[in-house]
């Protein structure tokens, strides 16, 4: 038997996009919630949304939180600190506000300084796509997925263990970090990825485009994300990012070192390593 | 009404894996060819694959391609030039070979100045995985894909036009260029790629494995690719491979830079850029 939705009565998603919807539509579908208010600041987008059934209700007001017992930011990392304050001046005692941003030092840390501090603890589900829009949201886009739950030295525990029931209740497996440990961990697995997919993307010129196959196609697809999304994020982990880059630099400076020397024993071993890692993942 | 096959007896393939052994059920199932002698080395694997349907009939002698019309070598690319040697004395007058191989230069020079010379003519169908053996081969792995052929100077048009007229019975395009030509963009297009993925896979540590989501999957599912072809490819065509890798190296760095410097506005653009590059292999 499930255990019982931890926020059964009213939620609030703000910012109704890829993972806002998908996030209204896993509550709707799964019974977690009497009702889901969708918060944005388009009205004829989120009207179309309540219509889709991705949320029951609406409002460009943040304040319409203010009867949600838990709000989630789903705006852009840039935005998420000052919405946070917005909607802790909003809710009542005993409400709590996360998000879903993709990174957390810079997040946390301003919310841990304003009056939202206590009400807030940062979350960030493992899900996503290179869409954009509550078109493409789907209710099992976090299944089998990882949610990183980032508390603070102020961040209550019986809060937190309520905010990881709440994502179990969708699906995903809950993991604790510090936010710092949380964004050194993204900058390699998420953030430095979509770099070197952009950096490929970038050099590739117009004539060669009928010989990008599926190899190409694949390593480049994250470049597709939206520029409005992810400039923020790498400007708020830029000190994750940029030691990861040096890395990634090493490591092709030693493929180009051995390429050049035709030394074919150490290329072998380093493609078996990089097999090995790869082919770890899909154990 | 589909052209006749141009190849309608005999073919013969050596190296039955992922790329033979989906030519060879393409083949079978289009009804192109009356019969397809698989050719390799593990005498128990090409009776399975005889069983599976993927080929006719079977021989772990290179020789058994003296009666194919056309022998289309799919063996590791350090191997084709010598293979297409041997079946070069095998073969009828008029008979022809080519090869489904990642890297032209190397092959095709070796190959011109060889008795193999004007038997000979390069492909490589734009198509593959990262999954290795003809288990995983599929009649559709070519459909609506690019071939390049690699004619030279002692090359016939019309040999050169009936083997682009069997590429296009297995459903795809093709494209000509020169040896030299194909390794320049290729470079880009796959060779590229993989480096990165495999760089990315690399640094990879095993306690961040539970952190690496769809993006990281994606970008470096080519990783997963067998090191013993990929070691020959890169050696093959490190001329073609190390400016490439140097053209990465610089736009990592451009990106390291306004990272660091915060520069939003320049970061912005960047990633628009290589949005709409990636973008545009959709459209």
């Amino acid at each position: 038997m499930p255990a019982a939705p931890p926020f059964p009565e009213t939620l609030a998603i703000v910012g109704v996009g890829l993972l806002g919807g998908s996030i209204g539509l896993a509550i709707r579908e799964r019974g977690l919630a009497r009702r889901v208010i969708g918060i944005g600041r388009n009205p004829a987008r989120l009207a179309a949304a309540q219509d889709a059934g991705v949320i029951d209700e609406f409002s460009t007001d943040i304040r319409a939180a203010a009867n949600a017992d838990l709000t989630i930011l789903c705006t852009p990392v840039d935005r998420i600190a000052a919405d946070a304050e917005q909607v802790a001046a909003a809710i009542r005692p005993g409400a709590l506000i996360t998000d879903v941003g993709s990174v957390k030092g810079t997040i946390c840390r301003a919310v841990e300084k304003s009056s939202a501090g206590p009400r807030f603890i940062g979350s960030h589900p493992l899900a996503g796509s290179e869409q954009q829009g509550w078109e493409h949201a789907a209710a099992t886009l976090f299944e089998g997925r990882v949610c990183v739950l980032t508390p603070t030295e102020s961040s209550r525990e019986a809060e937190i263990a309520r905010l990881e029931q709440f994502w179990k209740g969708l699906g995903l497996r809950t993991v604790r970090m510090t936010p710092e440990q949380h964004d050194e961990t993204l900058a390699l697995t998420s953030h430095l990825p979509h770099l070197a997919a952009s950096a490929l993307a970038l050099l590739l010129p117009e004539a060669a485009r009928p010989f990008a196959a599926t190899g190409f196609r694949d390593t480049t697809r994250i470049a597709a994300g939206d520029p409005d999304l992810w400039t923020p994020i790498f400007l708020a982990n830029a000190a994750g990012v940029t030691p990861q880059i040096d890395r990634l630099l090493d490591v092709l400076r030693r493929l180009r070192t051995v390429i050049e020397e035709g030394d074919g024993a150490a290329l072998q071993e380093l493609l078996a390593a990089a097999r090995a890692s790869r082919q770890s993942l899909d154990g």
